[in-house]
């Protein structure tokens, strides 16, 4: 582990959550009326240790894109060759999240920690470029100096982020084949087998399912016991791209900085941002909850409930998007409602 | 019935709404994997008529204020003083729908349909006063001339916002008691008895929840088949703010513009809306779920989904606006993200 990265993260301010129940109690309307909006307005406030808290003005979403060595097994509905396309697509500001960021005043930017081809982009793109993962049934997805080399890249990429500006954080996904991994992750995490957290993710039929859970299985047995420790089952089965991730949750936790998790693949971030910095789960929140079985199982083991489900299975973020609207209201509520007192 | 009410409320375009969920197959992403942001921009477009939806610009929330003779049964936890004294907060923008709406860029503004006492503000406010509703379990709440000059209130209100530019309406509720008798208007409308659909409101305790239930029992026993009419319901049961807002609600629906719905006081109102009005329901979106038992009766019955479901129970329209953000990312999904054809 380097040594910038420290292992546990201080948790957001009790007081300050308990000064913004009590604000919230105060106002004008019944005590509790405004139901999650009132817990999810203190967690920012308590996060950014500041009753009221702060207007919810910088929003970013950082979707991290890598290319996975399991889309060879024809695990996913889509070639690989989408994956660069989709960057494009992204920088263009034609993507989903691009769309839908837009639609609720969040900023979306992108970096390739493991595209193996990707012509065209700006530099700053391709500045943490890493590799692609190899095919996990096979052999450990990457080493252990990619691991570090992806996890500091993510922490630096919070850090870049947060000292731009950056009040609350999103991670995206961009990488054919990645919910795999993702489901393997979880599965590993949680002692469950591939056909326990596998979906059709981006839309496979049944047989490309089987493949999948097939796939995930092999790469459990393979791993073994080397699983139980966080680093090796993130370098064992996942990527750079989600390595790079799971350093970017804890970095902007560790920086106070409040993250919202998207489904599968950023839920199984999560998961390992808390097992490798035991604290980080008390700075997210789960926008969405997606189709993909493992995604409500990881959110559910780090008490995560999500804020919509909206049966979205799109990936880059977009998921977590959906509750940025909700989390900026929740904020306004908080600071604009009158209290009883002034009335 | 009044002559410019027409019964019966002409759907949505279906073609539009095909096209549209054609053109969502036809972008740069997995089919289907907006889940429902697909459905909800496709009924948009629909309401519109046209593919791709216009954006969502102009979205208004109309609060309809009454007193009712409920009320001094001690169904609710708060005193009659307070609608006055929330209707001013509503115009100084203090309130807790004004906070939400602001962030998630919708206006509001307020009718006083039937507040006993309220002083300091603008006339167009008490335009449409028509008077309180009396207390339902003795006798009805408004007279047939009132429900009559409340649905054309309503009409009206709705007519002019769509003049003005009005894209989606959102009706909101104010008035201290207002859900018993919209807990009533359910229960007589699905069977249903005064324990099936009451909650605890604005925080009553049980004895005042035991003295709610007891009303709306009463109530329903007093009324009898007459409450088999939807106008007859509707006069003996609701209330001049309610019976506007379901002449807003079919106004709407009758101009083609489609109707977020709020918790269990605008559930209430859009099943009279469709009982007087059928095929209004094709025009109305659930925004949110509350917590009060009615509500998802009320919209199961109208075959409804909930957008979003965050434990609110403050009324104000306040639910149905947290549901804008996605109502209008939807819409910009379907209008900006690439086309796979044009990758």
């Amino acid at each position: 582990m380097t040594t910038t990265l420290t292992p546990v993260i201080a948790p957001p301010d009790h007081a300050v959550y308990a000064a913004a129940r009590a604000r919230s109690d105060a106002q004008a309307k019944p005590v509790g009326s405004l139901g999650r909006l009132e817990e999810l307005a203190a967690w920012v406030a308590a996060c950014q240790g500041e009753c009221p808290p702060r207007a919810l003005e910088d929003v970013r979403v950082v979707v991290f894109a890598g290319d996975h060595g399991v889309a060879a097994a024809q695990v996913s509905a889509y070639p690989v060759e989408v994956t660069p396309m989709m960057t494009h697509g992204i920088l263009d500001g034609h993507a989903g999240v691009s769309a839908l960021a837009r639609a609720v005043g969040a900023s979306v930017s992108i970096y390739d920690l493991g595209v193996t081809t990707l012509a065209g982009v700006p530099d700053e793109v391709r500045r943490f470029h890493i590799g692609p993962a190899r095919p996990i049934d096979h052999e450990d997805a990457i080493t252990e100096e990619q691991l570090d080399a992806a996890l500091a890249a993510g922490d630096t990429i919070a850090a870049e982020a947060i000292a731009d500006g950056a009040q609350l954080l999103i991670a995206g996904d961009l990488g054919i084949g990645n919910t795999t991994p993702s489901a393997a992750l979880v599965a590993a995490t949680l002692g469950l087998r591939g056909t326990d957290v596998s979906g059709h993710g981006s839309g496979i039929d049944d047989a490309g399912l089987d493949r999948k859970v097939a796939v995930i299985d092999r790469a459990l047995d393979r791993v073994g016991d080397r699983a139980a420790d966080p680093r090796q089952r993130l370098a064992a089965l996942g990527s750079a791209d989600i390595a790079a991730a799971v350093g970017f949750m804890a970095g902007a936790a560790r920086r106070g900085v409040p993250v919202v998790v998207d489904g599968l693949i950023a839920s199984a971030e999560a998961l390992l941002a808390d097992a490798l910095y035991p604290g980080t789960r008390a700075w997210l929140a789960a926008g969405h909850v997606s189709t993909e079985p493992g995604c409500a199982l990881a959110q559910a083991h780090l008490g995560l409930e999500p804020i919509v489900d909206l049966r979205m299975r799109l990936g880059e973020g977009s998921g977590a998007v959906m509750s940025v609207a909700v989390l900026k209201a929740a904020v306004a509520a908080l600071r604009e409602m009158a209290l009883l007192a002034d009335l």
